[in-house]
């Protein structure tokens, strides 16, 4: 543990969310996420549900401001009636730090999968919600 | 060995069945099947029948309603009279765990090596009945 | 995800509770013990306090009979006041699943430190309440 | 599989029988053994009972003749009132391919431990009799 | 050593067999192969012709009787005038252990570097005959 | 890059601080400290100086309140006329983040290199200056 | 440190430049550059800008006097109004060391990371300054 | 150091010399040479020109003589009025180990590169001679 | 294979032989020898006797000159009255490549696998012979 | 090859001598000397001589002044009439570099075999001079 870093996120996690670029892309996953099939590198959070792992990852990490939906949803597959319960805490979490957010990219479900398999890393959760599953492009920190 | 966990499935295949998630393939190989050469990730019960994993497995791991099939068996090579001795086995296995259970997908014996070279795991037995092989996809878990 | 395995439980950590065997020791430390330095095997439980790992781990975990106390605690070093917050409910937690249960061992800082570095693992946890920490030694599970 | 081995033995384990030499220790532990934590190689066989493997293994294996007691018993802790019921499958098995073995060495619980890990390798199985533990001292094969 | 086990297998090498599925392939190499540059997985047996070494393998290694020709050879190179003295031995041995066995599949050079490349492993001999490459395709072993 | 973590902390290293633990020791060695030789595990902060690396750390890293001296200091060799011109430096910072701080533990060359040795971690850097090396012990972070 | 060897160029680095041969690329990325999902080799300059760690390559490195432009800059993204404030710097410091130098290429982003990922390797500084990467293609050194 | 074994040879480059079969290629580079971004598998020899190498690697190295041209050269780059120097000296070394030696493939520069990574092993100098690489196909050993 | 090296010594035996100095030990050990658990780096023979690979190590490698006897046997253990038919033939082999030979060491059975433990490497053998170990001490190769 | 580096020094080699720092131990060692089973970390230099790697190493690498004697000799073995011809060479080569170098610390064989086994690194050489080993200690480069 270290001051002023939020204690949900693992070591591991932190160190990954430093090594990224402008323009990579990072997944969190909900826990029937096929994470372990698509990412390059894995970081677990079992036991906890995305919106809090996504809340201590964006008072970190900035998004890309060179594209216009920096944050991508995995949406509801033809001929599914769920309504997925997690998408309105995700928009008002990604809008407490980015107060410019205007709406989320919605991706195919395999088209999301293919996304996560290049992207830098993919964070697991346990969240049993369906559909609860975000990606995000990281964007530039700017110097002072 | 732990309370409630069967005695015949290995840690690192409790591992691995944790670590799948929606849609990702799991292959229960017979003694003959090329586990080896065929595995992502390879778990060996050597001197078990396919049957008695199968059961243990699924008293764990959620087949996938998103597909009509969400199992396959490894169908009779063109020419062999070989009449399978397993199948009705299987077929009584899978009906306990999921009731609504209906028919398995029938795969071309090269075809079902593809799917198996980019299963998430691979089971290899000791089974020496003939044509003694099935592949799983792993299906979701929804909050309670 | 798997049907009947506790959520908090990351799949690393459930393989080794099934590779344990009658007298290996599992310390669950709370965030501010030593993990890194002390552990053979670590298994990181970010996020989470300690009661909760606790409880899910002794769902399928034997405490060893072989034993007086098979669980113990970091005891207060001399000169500190704290008064233990978690204590109460870790005896509550062990009470559940060992009905038989009478007290912990009480164990000197450095000495607890000297059993985790030869135990089988430690899992981190991130709870900030003091003294948080517990070792359990595995028992057997006997035959049916 | 191959022709005249038997199946129950998992390759890794048949490499480790064939690199071991004269005086080199081979355990065989029970479900309740801490294997992972005693094993300089372990091999694991879940879901089988000691006895099919230590008859499998010594179909292949030569006892040492250069001791007087090359196969040893974990001998019940003091105080345990359990009647080993394995003890008189394994003298029968040894003497079947041993046809001039007299008696097994009993060795206490710890030192059976320490043994156990200066040994070659251990194979764990998932027997859930009590005290089934066996160690092999191997032989020499003389030239035809 | 173990009883019963050719002496000239490797303990790699019989792992490397036990493994081995239906359908796949090995290769056993002259001393002119290139082995190293070939093999997903080389184990070698220098000092030793590629004769004894087939022998050996073919007592515990069945031939599959999916295919018509489950063994082939490389044949010669064209414009080359040499005679394989090894090809009457190597019938003769397959013979022995398959009595059905009826001709060779004759393979061109690169060709055969292209099979061996996707084999399962290549066993390297210090056989100096020329053209003394065989390669074999694993069969099944039925239930008794 | 991310928000609000000091830019001369590599990644490795900050997944370093947040890993160790109450009572762990960190040392930041000057660019002759024979870092490489003495480090379980080595960051490099080639090209800085100790004082601005010292900084950033005690920014995140807090520091033992159970020990007297929880910050401990290379002394000059017998017989070395140099005065450090570092350390009243060192003593600034370490005051700027622990107000309550009092003085440092003085540490004999060989016995400062031993303590290095069994340190969770050593920093490199490139600092000049004579005797610029700090040994920090990691305090708790208490529940809010 | 050795004599004569810029302080601010870590070891994997200089055992780097000196592996390179005629050809081989070397990108020196700013602190949103994204190094580790482009780096075949990473090499981490924390806390750096450019300018001090293109000058200490250019003590050592030669560039490659067979192509017209050995250096090659990321150009602005079209639609950008950022002036690149790094360019100019970039400029001076390469006529210092080849007096001959006319122009940098310039390369867009996309192509930019292209060039990256077959880089043979790739270093990280802090440089918060936006468009300051470089790419430099090594020469080759003649026999005096 | 052993008998008849020349000293400028490295164990791992006579291990390679041993590995390698009938059709493989060994480079030999020049010190300008990108060695390290084109080898499979590298050997050093720094500090020693082609030439010495050259003629201790034929001692024990038999080029192939189903081809007409078994040793190769990087050509002289369009618009390069350089005469390389080693060329006749390499020409004097292969005659004196293949006296029916006729002439040099010549390979243009960066098809040399392609033939290099896919070459089995290279061989790096520290010549600085310019245009001294040198590509060797190995032959075989037919029986005494 | 190369030029006038044995064909029976594996690449990695060779590489081995030359990487060994001044005073390093080489055991070759029969097939009964204990090898994979005493073996610091091991090499298999499979199928060969100790001579003829005695005979090839000796081609190569220069005995020790410093001690009085370079070369050790394992005696015959107390009780046994085996005669190890080797010994002659070891004899033999050695005085045709060190002419002054006189005698050799005998080590007591459990000193001489403490010998082997300490040695630079062991080659493996499957020598049926009883008693066929035998030690080699290293010398010095001087300068013509 | 870099502008200003030894084309004799080894990649691995330049970037050990930087990691090293005050007090840590380097060994270079004649053709003859148990390189392998003394180093921590072995680079290699066959077929060089020790003077020429000697006289380039003190072209980068400062010797400790907190000692006496920062550089030893392996002394003759007790009855070995050997006049070592490198010594001279070796006291020129110090000399230049330190020219208030004194004399060397002659160091007993086996004694020397224990520094190297502690040595940071050790380099061999193909050097067939007898006691042409060398022991420096690094020391430290004071700023500006």
């Amino acid at each position: 543990m270290l001051k002023g870093i939020p204690k949900i996120i693992p070591p591991d996690l932190l160190k990954i969310l430093m090594e990224m670029g402008h323009g990579d892309d990072l997944v969190i996953g909900d826990g029937n996420f096929p994470h372990a099939s698509c990412a390059k590198r894995l970081v677990r959070c079992d036991g906890h549900n995305v919106p809090e792992v996504l809340d201590a990852i964006l008072r970190l990490f900035p998004l890309d401001t060179f594209v216009e939906k920096p944050a991508g949803l995995l949406e509801v597959v033809a001929g599914d009636s769920t309504k997925p319960k997690r998408w309105d805490e995700f928009r008002t979490i990604v809008k407490r730090h980015h107060t410019d957010f205007t709406d989320f990219e919605y991706i195919e479900r395999f088209a999301f999968y293919e996304r996560a398999k290049s992207a830098y890393a993919v964070v697991s959760t346990g969240d049993q919600a369906l559909y609860a599953c975000i990606i995000l492009k990281k964007g530039v920190l700017p110097g002072e």
